[in-house]
């Protein structure tokens, strides 16, 4: 069998957790490693070759993107220009439509494919909201975050003044709402009050239940678990009161680089263009036999 | 914009949810019913064409088969070498690569599509399970059912001599093992010890805890609706213990008919072959926009 050879672009944390998927996957070999310093190679890669510029890696198959989300497109589109398939975890859910445009049209000149917004949400979670409107065409879906650390809220709350080091947890309170827990470690000399103040009126946090708390150690109360539950009540046809619901407590960084593997599987069977998850047969996910794969999951 | 003319094929339980789902899709028109007594037109038939012939019913895009499981192979393959797409929700697990197979032969030979066991066990569950697999490649699911009405075995309770009515509840113990709770009533001179004994001996019975009991009427306890838990342990990449957890409370039927009204739609999508729902992108289920659909659901 030839593997698929996937290079790894951006290697931090969701990068690291690629390189163990890519490990874990039977049908896929680790092309190489992009990162801007390829001088600094942990010892996890010391098997591998590291550079910095994916032009350096030969016979790639797939580039997965694990660079920041900001920089997704233009990644994308230098890696398809070269004949490579890109996926990556896009997340600015109101910009996935544009990108989804604009990355079509640059994978279907080059007779490529690109699948973005491929994490657990956007991506897997898209995939069960869609199947749930496809099972109760009218109705509300929820889907509530957490508990699990937010990056762009802690983000933000890192950029307030004063703030040396911070964490904001992400708590689910049912029907799409969520409260905000911030912890902060201060800079000398500020005060906590004012702090705190700051970070509720900032507009990451203004609409949301917030509670900011000063801690010694911010990075004692880190962890990667995250959580998800998405809630469908709807109507099946003209049957009221179709109730469904999806949970999940997960490792997030780990179940987005195995997802990112997964569709890196699925764009080698796909027609040039760009693509999100819910475009594509979940079955081009998965390894094996295709037959064998229906017997054993429908 | 032309609506997609669907047929319904059979007209029990399954059709008449069919018949609603298909009212209520802004996509669709009823090119008609067929059943074996085309004289036999309920109220809700009246203003439709009702044949016993498919043949009879003109400009059809999609039959969706509504017919006992038994012979969905025999009419879908009938139907196809007629020029029109199939949909069915074929639910005997260990047949359905066999009827894959074949029906796929039919359906390329035809140019047509058939899409086979779109239900939601198989069908919407099967998703489910892939795309669980998709973000956990390692670990166990376990599907558990109910409590809800089982077909198979309720029929299967009334083959056993002596049985005037049955019902067969299938009850969720979890990992995938169920209960079964029995409901009957009996013949005349018939002795419930031994009907009880004869039904817990049966093959459909006898691997299973089961509980018979006798009840002056069975009808009176009749109820369509059903559940499904389905639940996943897994590892993603190397990391171990990814929680997942889906859960629905259904009217069984309803749900039934709608994912087959959306199968049909996504029928109209796909090259010629057949499908089973792990197979085709679950957006071509949705009716509407497609750019619209991935700004609202990804």
């Amino acid at each position: 069998m030839k593997k698929i050879r996937a290079a790894i672009v951006g290697y931090g944390n969701i990068g690291s957790y690629v390189l163990e998927a890519l490990q874990a996957a039977p049908d896929f070999e680790v092309a190489g490693v992009v990162r801007r310093d390829a001088t600094n190679v942990p010892a996890e890669l010391k098997d591998y070759v590291v550079v910095s510029d994916i032009a350096q890696i030969k016979d790639v198959d797939v580039a997965i993107l694990c660079t920041p989300t900001r920089s997704v497109e233009s990644y994308a589109s230098k890696i398809l220009a070269m004949g490579i398939n890109t996926v990556d975890s896009f997340d600015i859910h109101t910009e996935i439509s544009g990108l989804h445009k604009r990355l079509g049209e640059v994978a279907k000149k080059h007779g490529k494919v690109s699948v973005i917004s491929a994490g657990w949400d956007p991506g897997s979670d898209s995939v069960v909201r869609a199947l749930l409107e496809a099972c109760a065409p009218k109705g509300i879906t929820y889907t509530n975050f957490g508990p699990g650390m937010s990056m762009g809220h802690t983000v933000a709350v890192k950029a307030v003044e004063g703030v040396k080091a911070a964490l904001s947890m992400t708590i689910p309170v049912g029907t799409g709402i969520h409260r905000r827990m911030v912890y902060v470690e201060l800079k000398e000399g500020y005060d906590f009050k004012q702090v705190a103040e700051a970070i509720k009126t900032d507009p990451y946090f203004v609409h949301d239940e917030t509670h900011v708390m000063q801690v010694a150690c911010v990075d004692n109360l880190k962890d990667m678990g995250h959580g998800v539950n998405l809630v469908r009540k709807g109507v099946s046809g003209k049957t009221q009161n179709q109730l469904f619901e999806f949970d999940m407590k997960i490792n997030n960084p780990a179940l987005t680089g195995q997802i990112l593997v997964a569709t890196a599987r699925a764009s080698m069977k796909q027609q040039p263009g760009c693509y999100t998850l819910i475009e594509i047969p979940v079955i081009d996910m998965l390894y094996g036999d295709r037959e064998e794969l229906i017997k054993h999951l429908v």
